[in-house]
């Protein structure tokens, strides 16, 4: 398993890999090769098929529903390879389609893969890309069961992931009520402050991180935010354990920023949430990077992407009692707000004002 | 429901539709305006959750067990916007997928939809890609229940689809057994003798098509296969009606063309396979641009792609039922072959000669 690479390895990633180009093995001869690695999958008895034929076929636990998720990230727009080593690539795009299935409150099981790649692409790059999904895949016990593979001009991978989920009790954004607390797990901004500094390193051409190898810390905190931007970890265990200890409320997961998912449970569940600055959950070296880029932290907080840290209601007394059970799973869980009557999303600022909480995320187009 | 256009207004169709770019309307504003097609969706009980949460749910039928597949489609490589209408590009790319679970014996019930859209892609662009999608997802009562855009250089469609399917009688490529009869629906090489005429047309500039509208008949043998190019029907009611009435031996659809699904059949089921020429189903009108386009019919066939016809297996007196029934609900459906010991596929040819065929489709890299 590979660290985040130092920069000197990035910059020749595409340069020094175009030997064994997928275009020598042909599309069959990759396809064997992905079969291959389907060897590498946990051992889960409810995929019944995988890789193979025309579907892959899953029962579902007794009583069960079925949750289904899509989540793609295209070169260019969601990555760039001269800061993304393959490994990481794969892990987020898994990572990603897991917090979805996470945010309804549900157990992941099965994935389909989609590469869409271009011809120069080598096997090498699609063994790492692989070995990035398949080891955030096996740690949450999910098969990856097939897909597609098709030539493009850009590198991109869509993923479908399936669930199953309790269906009397599924995280919906439709569910906060007035009077809910609001809980966020982990820290806020560390995503995007991560990206930062590796777009700046990268212009600055610096090496910015300390190879890692597998197992081994990266003490480096600048490090730490870069590895929280391109290998996030969902947050799997814990939406399992509030969907079996809790009537779960409102639950989302923050991929387009705080502000943006805000308003997403605000406007589906029909209330307003106030949210506390000073309850906000920013790590200090999310700080630190942000002093040295000039930049404001909690702007980081507010509208940084990618976090992938669920974010979910639940009356007051369940809210203290779930914080008190992530924590003691390992996983930092604050209350940062509640829910109010009527439509409108603001925060107490640190000078003690209510302001209006501007609807501002990452957006496409 | 437009038809298949006239040459002259499929080479103005990227140019006139440059207004109303989606770069206009932003992403939340196309997120929206994708929304609003779900109000088009059949109404379909098992689908309890469509577009709008982290994930789609879907309850399945008691005993039932989740089949899921995913297809894409790429601008360039699966398709030419020169010739393709952006119905038709949307209607293939479901077809492609119901084409999947169908081959598993499977009913159809949720589609998820990626688009990769270039910013310069228009509003108009989009609502014909998702009326063609929504056209054929409403005869098979699929709903659409969510996705993602991004944007990217190239234009793609993914779709991941599932379905349920009955756990013990499931038609897999594993399932051919000898003794059985092969048959397939339909008629086969329609779909490439199609492509190479849209592509010929093309290059001549000649008008190949008349102007369709919704429920209009398209009476030109040559728009006819650029239908069946174009607008490709899967056979998702003879996959039910065969799974309901019948045992399933080995099944498949034919995506990469005959000659590959047999030789996958054959490796799967660990089985040998013999092909009658001259049972081969070829219609009238693939011979008859085949010989205007000094092409072999036979060879269209064989190993032209994107038929999305069934080929299955059954012991020869549960096939000649099977063909009957098939025939009764509209569709043509022939014994082409058997099932035998041993590994090889072969094909008995006009002159009565044993031969080996070839494994020869399309590939991509």
């Amino acid at each position: 398993m590979p660290g985040i690479l130092p920069l000197k390895r990035l910059k020749c990633w595409k340069r020094c890999s175009v030997a064994n180009k997928i275009s020598e093995i042909g599309e069959f001869g990759l396809i064997d090769r992905i079969k291959k690695t389907a060897e590498k999958n946990p051992k889960n008895s409810r995929v019944l098929l995988g890789i193979g034929d025309d579907a892959a076929l899953l029962k579902l636990s007794p009583g069960k529903i079925c949750a289904a998720t899509t989540d793609t990230m295209v070169e260019g727009v969601h990555f760039d390879l001269r800061y993304t080593p393959f490994f990481d690539l794969g892990y987020k795009a898994m990572a990603s389609n897991l917090s979805d299935i996470a945010a309804m409150g549900g157990n992941p099981l099965l994935a389909l893969i989609t590469l869409s790649l271009p011809a120069k692409t080598s096997v090498k790059q699609i063994d790492q890309l692989y070995a990035g999904m398949q080891a955030l895949a096996k740690k949450h016990r999910v098969v990856i069961a097939g897909g597609d593979t098709v030539k493009s001009r850009e590198l991109s991978i869509t993923l479908a992931l399936l669930g199953e989920c309790d269906p009397k009790n599924t995280g919906l954004r439709s569910g906060a009520r007035p009077g809910d607390a609001v809980l966020v797990t982990g820290d806020l901004g560390g995503s995007q402050a991560g990206l930062d500094l590796l777009k700046t390193t990268l212009r600055q051409g610096v090496r910015h991180t300390q190879p890692g190898s597998s197992g081994q810390e990266i003490r480096n905190p600048k490090s730490k935010l870069a590895r929280k931007h391109l290998r996030p970890e969902p947050r799997v265990a814990e939406a399992k354990l509030l969907a079996s200890r809790f009537k779960l409320h409102g639950m989302i997961d923050i991929s387009d920023g705080l502000a943006s998912e805000l308003h997403h449970l605000s406007k589906v569940s029909k209330v307003g949430i106030i949210i506390d600055q000073k309850a906000l959950p920013v790590a200090a070296q999310t700080i630190v990077i942000a002093k040295m880029l000039e930049r404001d932290p909690q702007k980081y907080c507010l509208y940084g992407g990618e976090e992938y840290e669920l974010l979910f209601t639940l009356p007051p007394r369940e809210a203290l009692k779930a914080r008190a059970l992530i924590h003691k799973q390992g996983t930092a869980c604050s209350i940062i707000g509640q829910v109010v009557k009527g439509s409108r999303v603001s925060i107490i600022a640190q000078n003690g004002k209510r302001e209006k909480l501007t609807n501002r995320g990452y957006t496409h187009f």
